[in-house]
Order: C-alpha cells, then sequence, then structure tokens
C-alpha cells in the first residue's frame, strides 16, 4: 500500500509572541519539525510543542535554524561548515532532551529557512548538518530537498527523506520552479491534491515544460503559516486516504 | 583511601570575546562545569571546551545559567519553576548532545550564578532543576551546596554531590559565611589547604565560632576567574595528594 | 474645559512575531508609548510604529523595558541603578533618533512591565530614570503612577504626568487594588466609564471601601493586547467626550 | 599645516567579557568608533567609554554594526536597504543620547565590519547608511572607504571623511589590497610611518606595483585588537607630529 508523510514546521511562538495554528495542524500531521530557540522557539514552548506531538502521536523533528531571531532564521548569514556543525549539534541536542524529558523521542532532523537554503546549494554546509546529525544520532533521518543536503546524507550514511511540495509546480530536473517566476504556485487545491497522488503512487511529476520527470515523495511539506492551513491539511489528508494512500510516519 | 574531586567553571568565553584561563587549569582539575550559551558559551565555545575536557579526561559537566548575557546570569530573575524546568533541560541537553558528538559523555550538572543561588534558597526552583535533570538522564548527578537543592536532588532520586570551599570560611550551620561579613575569605593558601584536608580527613571544617562541625566534601570548587587560579590549583592539588588525598572524579 | 489624554503601549511586534491592534487602536488614542527593542519591538517595527502615530497625530513616547525579550520584560531582574540609567538613556536616544528622522519629535517616557513595577517601589531605580531622562532632555515629562517615580520625576525638575486606570478599582491611598484581591478589575464599561468622569471633573475616585478619594488624572492608560480594546477606547473616547472632556496630548 | 585624524574601534567590550585596550589607546587617537551595542558593547560600557572620550578630549563616533553579538558583526548577512536604515537610527540615536547625557555630542559615524564591507560594495545599502545618518542629524559626517559609501554621503549631502591605514598596501586603483593577496599588511613601522607622511603631505600613495596614485587621507585607522597597539598608536602619532604634520579631529 502506498504511502506518505505529512511534516510541517511548529513551535515557532516566542516568549509572549503567538506564530502558526499548532493546535489545529497537529492533528493533521504525521511530523512535526519544532524549532530549536535560534530562529524562534524558546524551553517553554518547545516544550509545550513536544508535549502536544507526543499527545497526538506526531514524529518530534528538530528544526534548526541559524542564529536570527528578529529575522526568523530567514536571512542568509556568512557561516562556516564548522559554525554549522555546533548550532546543529546544539540545537538537536537540547530538542531530544525536551522529547526524551516529556517520554518521547527525536525522530527526524530537518534544517531551517536559510539554513535550509544553504545546505541545498553549498556542500560543505551540507555535509556540516550531516555531519552533525550523524554524531548525535545515526540513525536519525533527515528531511531534504533533492539538493546537496540530500548527497551529504547520504554519504554520512544517514537516512534522506525526500520532501515533496503540493502546492509547488516543479521543473525538468526535478526542482521547484523558483517562486521569482510565473506558475510557480499551484493555487487550485484539486490539481494540488491530483499532483501529490501521482508523486506517491506514479513516482512521477508533470513538470511545468508538460514532461513527466521522476521525483521521489517520501513526505509531504505543509506550511502552517498560511490561512485555511488546517483546511488545507486536512482536505489533502482526506484526499490522499481516499485513493487508498496511507498517511503516515516515515 | 580519602579522595576529593575538583571541579571549576569552563567554557565562558562567548564568540569574539574570550574569559577564564581554561587552557591553564585544565590538567590540575577533574570536572569542567561548562556554560551552556545562556549566560556564557557559545556552541562553538562549547565544543571547543568539551574536546580540551575530553583530551585531559576530565569529566564534562552541564553549567545551566538564565537567560542574560549581558549580566553573566548573575542577576536574579523572577523565574517560575516550568521556566527552569524547560530552560534546564534545553542547555543540559544541549551540552549533553555536544559531548556525544566528540565521542564523550555528560557526567553531572551544576546550576551557575543566579539558578545557584536561586536553587539554594527556593525549593520549589530547587525542585524545578532536580525534576530537569531526572527526566533528561536520573544517572546524573547534580553539584551542590548544603542548601534546597540538595534535598530536592535527593527527593528525585538523584545522587547529591557536595561542594565546599578551600578559600571560603564556615559558619556554624555548615553554611559558608556570606561576602558581605569580615572573614569571609580565606586568603591565606596554607590555612585553605589545611581547611580542605580536615574536611576530607576528619569530615569537619572549624567555623568562624571556632567550633567543629560536620561537613559532607566530595568536591572542591575552584575559582577560575581569579588572578593565579592555575597555580593555587596545582598547588592545592600537589598538597592534597602529599596528605595521601586522591584527586579523582566522582 | 476638562481634559485627559488616553496613552497606550505600541509597536510591541518583533521580527516576524505580530502583537496588538496597533492599526485599531490608533485613531483613537493621544499618546503611543513604543516599545524599544529591549523587551519588544525592533528597530523596523519601531519605525513603522512611529510613521503610524506621527500620520494619526499621536504624541511618541518611549516605552523602555528590562533586556528579557522572551520574558516581554515583565520578570523583575535584580537590575542597579547604573544599569538602570544606562539602559533608558539608550533606548529613549534610540526612539528620540526615529522619531526625529521621520520628521517627528519624542514626546514623553513611560517605562515597561518590571521597570515599571521596580521604578515604582525602589526610589534608587526612580531616580536612575528620572536622572536618565533629564540627562537626555528634561523638557521630556514621565507617566507615572503615585509611587517612588512620580516623587524621583518631580525632585529631578521633570513633569510628572499621572496616569489612571477605567478598568481597575482604587484603594484608601489611591493606589490600584492589586490584581490578586477581589474586585481588582471592572468589568462593567459604563461603570469604568463613571470612574473616569469623575476624576477627570471632580479629582476625586471612590475607592472600594466606599470613600471618595482624591487622585490627579492626566493620562488615562488602555491597555492594548486585551480583545476588543479598540472598541473599548473608542467607546471611553466618545463617552467622555459627550461629557465635555477634551481629549488631547498633555 | 598639514594634518590628520587618527580614528580607533573603542567600547568592543560586552557585559562581564572585556575586549581592547581602550584606556592604553584613547591618549593617543583624536576619534573613538563606539560600538552601539548590536556586535558589541552594551549600555553600561557605551556609557563608560563616551565618558574616557569626553575626559580625553576624543570625538566621539557612533560605529553600528549588524545584529549579531555571536559573530561580532563581521558574517555578511542578507539585509535589506529598509533594515539597514532602520538599525542604522537606532544605533546612532542611542550614542547620541549616552553623549549629550554626559554633556558630549556625537561627533561622526563609521559602520562596523560587515556593514562597513556591504556599504563598500552595495549602493543601495551605502545609501541606507547616509540617509539614515542624514535624517538623524545631517551635520554629522559618515568615515568611509573609497567606495560605493563614500559616493551615497556626499549624494545624501554629508560630509565624507575618507580613511586610510597605515599597515596596509594600496592597489592602483587606490582600494586596499585585499588580505588573501601578499603585501597586503606593511610589517614595518618604519615603512608604515613613511607612507602616511607621504599620504598627508603629498596627497598620494605609492601602489604594490610601484605606481603612485593620489588619495586622500582625512583620518588614519589604528586597529586597537592587535598586541602592540597603543605603542605603534603613539609611534606614529610622535612621527608625524615631527614632520609637522597636526594630530587633529576632522
Amino acid at each position: 500500500m502506498p504511502s506518505i508523510d505529512i511534516n510541517c514546521d511548529m513551535g515557532e511562538s516566542f516568549g509572549p509572541w503567538v506564530m502558526g495554528q499548532d493546535t489545529e495542524l497537529m492533528p493533521h500531521i504525521t511530523a512535526a519539525n519544532i524549532a530549536c530557540g535560534f530562529h524562534a522557539g524558546d524551553p517553554d514552548v518547545m516544550l509545550a510543542t513536544v508535549r502536544a506531538a507526543i499527545a497526538a502521536d506526531v514524529a518530534i523533528g528538530a528544526h534548526p535554524g541559524l542564529p536570527d531571531l528578529q529575522g526568523f532564521g530567514r536571512r542568509v548569514m556568512a557561516v562556516t561548515p564548522d559554525e554549522v556543525y555546533a548550532l546543529t549539534v546544539y540545537q538537536v541536542g537540547a530538542l531530544q532532551a525536551i522529547a526524551r524529558s516529556q517520554g518521547g523521542r527525536l525522530h527526524h532532523v530537518k534544517t531551517h529557512g536559510a539554513l535550509y537554503t544553504l545546505t541545498a546549494r553549498d556542500p560543505a554546509l551540507a555535509d556540516a548538518v550531516a555531519r552533525a546529525v550523524a554524531d548525535v544520532d545515526p540513525a536519525l533521518p533527515i528531511y531534504v530537498a533533492n539538493a546537496a543536503i540530500a548527497q551529504a546524507t547520504r554519504e554520512r550514511g544517514l537516512r534522506a527523506v525526500y520532501e515533496v511540495y503540493a502546492d509547488r509546480s516543479y521543473q525538468d530536473d526535478g526542482t521547484l520552479t523558483p517562486r521569482s517566476q510565473p506558475h510557480a504556485m499551484i493555487e487550485d487545491v484539486d490539481q494540488a491534491i491530483a499532483q501529490v497522488k501521482r508523486m506517491v503512487k506514479e513516482g512521477v511529476v508533470r513538470a511545468l515544460s508538460g514532461k513527466d520527470v521522476p521525483i521521489t515523495a517520501d513526505t509531504l511539506c505543509i506550511h502552517g503559516d498560511q490561512p485555511g492551513a488546517a483546511l488545507f491539511a486536512r482536505r489533502i489528508r482526506a484526499a490522499l486516504e481516499a485513493e487508498g494512500i496511507e498517511i503516515r510516519t516515515v
């Protein structure tokens, strides 16, 4: 039976500031990428989010980011591989301990924002993240795009969990159409659902050119920060299940 | 054979700023309390300090503090038990992962500065730290003063490692003479060494009143931030060894 | 013609996190207390808030707080008068420059959260704030409670603008009933409006005991973080104007 | 009589961490670039440094940087012109108020680290800084390299104060030889002094190619973080004075 995981960024509140719709989204996903305090989240938020994930039987992921709270970890910074290694170990360890303290366990790692961008294109930074995760726990998979981080993950002997999008279009090489280009976003929900079905059942995606290109769809990334995110998550989940696709943690 | 551990705060640099004499002190101690990024330390400093401790066969301790970099974690803040629980789990977990990533392991926890002060006098905050450590790893001892934190540590089923000072005088109830009072500091090195010898060999300390009071001396705390700290550490270590006292990790 | 100012905390967003209902509230108030980056706000938020205040012809106030973003400046910290002096000058100066850069000018200062609490009860910290404001610009008034900060403000030759609340009850000494006690909050809007009318027109407030006590009502503090805040502001403003009370900046 | 200003970065301590040799250097310079809390410095350090500058009759400059304490503002970040505008106004305003509170006045602005690098090469970011300074106080000059920031400074109607180095070699276009290339540093003190003399008296520098190229030498930048910095400052100052060059603030 074909299956797919559904992941979403969670725990992005900080101190008195609330962000996201964690409570509404948690029932519809199978993996939570939880911010670790550098770009969002703080120990209290992380603890509450881990508890909510455990209660909903959602897999707990560490979501490390660059040290830039004001910029939400989205501003690219000139960090070195050594710095990325250290900040990844630190953040993954912090969340791992919080998960363990609540009787849960860390399931995966996914980088955030500018760190995601940097490790997609820079092999040395990608390897720094992969080494960090392998050195903390080689059983942890990394959620990846089809990019430098995927190769580094495999080379370090870790499992790469390939991420796909419902609401983004693809190019002939299997990468996302940049948002700066036309037709990057898929706004029709039925079309988005249809794209994911083919990815899971046939292992292909129709690129913007009209060509079918092969794709690995281990996990579907849902954006939690958009209006209607929970509704969309529930709807796509129901549609996939109706097609005989099991929704489960990888 | 009587024995004692020697612990010292380490890894208190931050970013471009260097603090302490870690390199000089490391050969003379048996336990390092390593700052975890909230009052001092950053992931790079923590990683370098863990490597140095492993190389010197010194036990690695997590040294969590309040989130106050500018105040070096020394300013008392009105934190709740829930906040203390979360920030302790977070910081202990971060250092534990860094230790593990380098092939080492976390040995103990000791609170820093205002968090040390608060958990000495407030049973609810003391219990928050003890629960946090127990929930991360119940095999981790806590380094304590003879205060609320000691009782909370035992009540949560953890080992309490009692800390003594060479350069501080004691009162009849076995607590330190406050620094605001006369004769709080012992400035004569020979007198300091003699005090530690009696603590370890006889289990007593001569209080300021002249009375001998019982004391548990599991570990000797060395201040790393004073001029001549490394020299003092080497000298006291040699003097204790000459008396047949073994210097070793608890 | 009797008059009163209406002030409200503003600019409490930070980075990607939005807080408050600034846009809805701005038309109904005459003075904005704008966070200065230590407990909330960042340079971008401050700039946008200053622009909005200028556009709405609302007086611009600096709202300095303790350096505690996660705790929103609400956790009391053991700060010294020297530290309070320096952090007040810093924050007031930052906002003053932002106001000037947009063609506006700084109108007043009001401390935030735990700094408000500390300067209400500790004369040395109150004096530190008053000195700081006097040293930056002696023409700036401080918005105060009837407490240590009021006395320090006058002693340093600054104007003290006395703040009253519509939704809080008072005690016989003219101070607020602590929230921990019954009947601290006034939940009936009509009663709240009636209380403010008497304060402005008669200079008295009926204390919980039933006794009328004298009170100075220069400015009314509106809480912007409650649901319906803008509606309440509009309603109280209209009710006061209907009574012949002018709403204007002090 | 030919003259030159001598500037140096100052106030780069933070909280408990000390950096630099401010006390030793202050007597030998005429302009201090004081860190403003984003990459180094805190309100207490800024206040102490401003007092020391006033006592030594040294001109007070604001030295704004990127918000990156751990990286000391040296890591390039993807900041927008709007962000740079706001963080410059904020930091300049904070230091200006501290100077004014002590009876001094702000004299100039010089950007730090990665912000210096970015505004040297990116006209939009350079203009953001120039606009920020002009909007705070159009009488403030900016200390600049011969780069984008110089042009933006002039275009916004501000005075550009051109900075030269004693210990760096130059290329044919009047820019510094990058440190990654051979002979970038001038290690011989006599050669360094000779270079500055020609810059001031003849308005030329001998480039690495052997060619004399025109250069404007308004201010000489001294590095305060190197061993022997104070000695070097004293020596070059004496040597220039012996040549009849006056050392004074621009």
